[in-house]
């Protein structure tokens, strides 16, 4: 069979088995892969550096479909070339407990690197994992040892470049001039109203141009069009670039190519067998893969595993010229933590004037940062207010390509899906800071964060209404409760100087979901810990912080973060009241919700019905600590511009009301 | 005093203003008013058409501060040009109670237009307001009769254009051609950080270009430019406009102008008295305004009256020849609703299958739109999906400019920041339409909505993993919680097709804030409203669907939206096994809080401690209304991608599961 028979074979059987999945399941987007067969094709059958049997080769390049509703088309791919997924799998497509859900997720899937399927995140993921590559290429490679030298590679659509993440994310990655990343965009006029001409119609090479891309425009089913593309783009090194692929949608279905038609729906079992037929193919086989087909696909096989061998060649090597940095290099890529790092977490003594959490926090982050040399973060234009500059490393590519402070620019959305990148990438301990509010415009990125269980670290500060005179724009109230309602995230509110050291020892140690630390703009008094209150105990998320003198106290308070002070106060007065309370610290519901039940009853016995809660936020969800006979103190409008102390009183956030509270007045 | 000296005395005026309040305030942002005086001087005083004396005029232009943090220009200018502001509320500025918080608050401070300070929010609030304006003038002006006829201006700063929503907007402005679009962009090359060389670095002139904007380059201290560039862009009726002003920070400051010193921080003793002197004045006066410039700014107020006295006269006019039109454009000003709205409304016959709630609702729309004609509105390319087209009435622009569909494209946060413009704009019932699942891309509109109270109504449909096949990453679980916990928003999700009509009308009659219609994928049984159950309940949030036959039920289940179906037939089938339980529907938790104590008593007597909760979504925050001894039954972890039935299953949804937990098992 000529090659370019072969190849036109290759194509439509990705096209086929795309159409197929999509009709059994009765469900599915079967446009999209047909579209952008022809680009994918050549991407993964000439440049893609990957090796189907080790998804996990950590030189691999990365393969995003942003578009992740064509989610066919990766599951084609990834089963034609060899990975662990069946043709069971395909079958089974959008089923429950199937490897073939009905958008990529990360973790499902070998091969997935990435959940996608929000519009945009797969682009700005793609980022961070450019980042990733291009810091650790610059830290390890020495000379012509690279060990870390490969490409991000994505398929980014129009809905992708219509969310605002996709110009947050387009624009950092150009300001850095990542030469490596290289987004195949599937420019195929349709959107799910209709033409794109209904509401996109920004010249899209003019914008990318403008964000410092290399942009090339082709015909994304001319195979030499899309190979001479891709190879243009590789040897473009100081930007990185798009490649507009023209494409038809549904290609080769007589009645909806072009048609948005094809986008969201199963084409139908006629139209099908006329597009099988305009394929030249059999119109009545299904799942059908024909024996030249595959063996071409499986070539990716034999290729994968020599180029993994000749890289394991290439890294001993590197081992024998560079026995320590290539150690580090694997302790980097295992996220291996030095066994000095909790002696390094800093103490801080006892001090009634005190200090910002965030403050504590950009401590902990500069006396930690050579035990935990991959630590590597920064701030959306918030560097000096979140604390979180890591001092002496230089700014990321702005001073050297190697330095650990990262200016995200005001892009909160783009930093954390480039944090999500990075953390999946692997090799850094990415962290990114904003103020707590501004949670709000990044929240997708976590969610995924949340879904994918990838260590992201978010540092949060000016965590209420304790931020003061920027007023209620700027006061989060609702956030922390809205936040611990999205499964497995573990946030973090630590309730002062020491409890924010072992705050930042719980998110370097959580492999298994984002952290966030939820931290304050204003001073804390530093706690004093002499007794069995140590603050290694924030890892337990709720622990008896001072205790009643009775085995059954008359009252607990609770109290999270700058409100642990309150509580703590109120104790002492209570006592001249004649009740004697325990104080609960507990900066995270979740950490404690882990706990086994015998410990969480040894801190909130449920014999103790008098609790009180103090959290300057929401009092949404705080009835499942204090029952039905406590209260809970907090804040359920939005705050107010002022001086943050006059704020604490208005809205009655003191010692006084816990006080009160736990009088029963 | 030669006029150029006065106006030089008069931006002096406005700097010195700035640079006094934020001092006193020790907090605030004095760089940008010194930077972009100039040219806000030039707008206010050459351009901009407004009545200090009714800020409520309805031909206004609007004026927009998107770089809310310099709220200290507007305040000034406010009071300078004769608003309901005082001196002596400058002087409070960022004190608790003033009119003058840290950034600028609608409602809070006559002549402020909206809620800014998360950035790119302005930006894309200002959008709407176009729109508005662009649609009610298609809509109601007749030859020279132009009763609708101003622009809308914005200042816009480097953060507001490196947000993403800033990329949307601006898309979707350029697409759709809003002419009388006007942004000052204040490039003064520095951001919190320091320089925008640090992560800012796109050529702003080729992005907006490719947007379809009109750009203009000047210097933002040249009074002749500025006036030049403002009228090449009124004159400019096909394109929103941006020009480009490259401002020093801290204009005149000897040490700080051009520094990010300037930027968040007062400049200090010292550094005013050596800026006041650069200025030429007086360095010993402390919020002074000379005669002069206080005679030159007050001209606002003559000129303000004239205008909206012509306008006046020119409505009369209007009036006599368009009777019918006047008295619409008064009404749709007014907000006023027929009173044939409520009897508009569908009424839907039992019916076991039923349909989706988003049917249902699609059902009201082109129900309503008739009696409701300045209800507008669309989705972020989901119109077909969400049921929301205004069917008959044509897109928006696409298709003439009175089409009352809207396709925003894929850009949620630029609809949720143009419907907030639309709805302060005033004329317009506006509404936006995504999945719930998307509501995270659109959150800090739907939050500034809220704070400033303002009607956007979001309708959200494929609510839970009722969607089934897409799976996870677009099943909503956290956010009926994560949104309830935001102040002042009203959800509801209605139990069937009549619960839908009468949320619509929740919806339509909410002017107090916005209100969330969350909407199911899947059919719904439209159930049986033969007693005291009528539809017209879910105005009070939460109701007895149906009661028990004893005085104290034995069990109350509660469900909401899809999950009412459950709770009811678990009522039959508990009542087989000698359970008499009241099935209450709680559609809204909002409008359920704001019944009185006696009826909600009525419908969740404490009595009965028997309560099982069930929702498709996380049960966070349902120990409210379960208490200790009751059972939330919903789902805690993310969905899964399959058939929707079987994910109920699969999570444990069911009427089992309430029945099981109703008998305590």
């Amino acid at each position: 069979m000529p090659a370019s028979k072969l190849d036109e074979l290759c194509v439509n059987t990705i096209r086929t088995l795309s159409i197929d999945a999509v009709e059994k399941a009765n469900s599915g987007h079967p446009g999209m892969p047909m579209g952008m067969a022809d680009v994918a094709y050549v991407l993964w059958s000439n440049f893609l550096k990957h090796n189907p049997k080790n998804p996990n080769w950590v030189d691999r390049d990365r393969f995003i479909l942003s578009a992740g509703h064509g989610s066919m088309l990766i599951y084609s791919l990834l089963h034609l070339t060899g990975y662990d997924l069946s043709l069971e799998e395909i079958k089974n497509f959008r089923q429950m407990g199937s490897k073939t859900p009905g958008h990529p997720e990360y973790g499902m899937t070998p091969g997935v690197e990435t959940t996608t399927g929000p519009l945009g995140q797969g682009f700005g993921t793609g980022v961070g994992m450019a980042m990733a590559e291009h810091f650790l290429a610059a830290k390890f490679n020495k000379g012509d040892q690279k060990i870390v030298d490969h490409y991000t590679y994505a398929i980014v659509s129009d809905g992708d470049l219509m969310e605002g993440i996709s110009h947050e994310s387009a624009s950092m990655a150009g300001h850095m001039g990542l030469g490596k990343l290289i987004y195949l965009y599937d420019s195929n006029s349709i959107s799910i109203e209709g033409s794109t001409d209904l509401a996109f119609t920004e010249d899209v090479v003019k914008r990318f141009e403008a964000y410092n891309w290399h942009v090339v425009e082709i015909d994304g089913h001319d195979h030499d069009a899309i190979n001479s593309a891709i190879e243009e783009a590789r040897s473009i090194t100081t930007k990185p670039s798009v490649i507009v692929c023209k494409t038809h949608i549904g290609f080769g279905s007589p009645n909806k190519q072009g048609s948005e038609s094809s986008h969201g729906s199963p084409l139908g079992e006629d139209e099908i067998k006329l597009t099988k037929e305009a394929y030249g193919w059999d119109p009545d086989k299904k799942f059908h893969i024909p024996d030249e087909a595959l063996n071409k696909f499986r070539q990716a096989v034999t290729k994968g595993e020599e180029a993994e061998k000749e890289w394991n060649e290439q890294l001993a090597d590197y081992e024998r010229s560079n026995a320590e940095a290539a150690e580090s290099f694997k302790k980097w890529m295992n996220r291996e933590i030095s066994s000095e790092f909790e002696s390094s977490l800093p103490v801080f003594d006892e001090d009634k004037k005190g200090m910002a959490s965030r403050a504590a926090s950009g401590k902990v982050i500069n006396a930690i940062k050579d035990i935990v040399p991959n630590l590597f973060g920064g701030s959306a234009d918030l560097g000096g207010s979140t604390k979180t500059d890591i001092e002496g490393s230089g700014s990321y590519i702005v001073d050297k390509p190697t330095g650990r402070t990262i200016h995200f620019g005001v892009r909160e959305h783009g930093m954390g899906a480039a944090v999500n990148g990075m953390a999946l990438h692997g090799g850094m301990i990415p962290y990114g800071a904003t103020f707590f509010v501004f949670t709000d415009y990044m929240r997708p990125a976590i969610r995924l964060a949340a879904l994918m269980k990838v260590p992201s670290i978010f540092v949060l500060t000016h965590d209420s209404i304790g931020l003061g005179e920027d007023g209620p724009t700027h006061q989060p109230v609702e956030h922390l409760a809205s936040l611990r309602a999205m499964p497995n995230i573990t946030i973090l509110r630590p309730g002062d100087a020491n409890e924010t050291s072992y705050a930042w020892k719980a998110a370097i140690e959580n492999t298994t979901g984002p952290t966030l630390l939820v931290l304050t703009r204003q001073n804390l008094p530093t706690q004093a810990r002499t007794g069995n209150n140590g603050a290694s105990l924030v890892q337990k998320g709720g622990y008896v912080f001072a205790d009643s003198d009775k085995e059954t106290p008359d009252a607990i308070l609770i109290g999270t973060g700058s409100e642990l002070q309150f509580a703590i106060e109120a104790k002492a007065e209570l006592a001249n009241k004649g009740v004697d309370a325990r104080v609960v610290s507990m900066p995270s519901w979740e950490l404690f919700e882990k706990q086994d039940a015998a410990y969480k009853e040894s801190v909130l016995p449920s014999s103790v019905t008098n609790r009180v809660s103090i959290e300057a936020g929401s009092t949404f969800g705080w009835e499942r600590y204090v029952g039905p006979n406590g209260k809970a103190i907090g804040l359920n409008t939005f705050g107010e511009s002022g001086p943050y102390e006059e704020l604490y009183e208005h809205f009655g956030i003191t010692t006084e009301a816990v006080v009160k509270a736990a009088l029963g007045k």
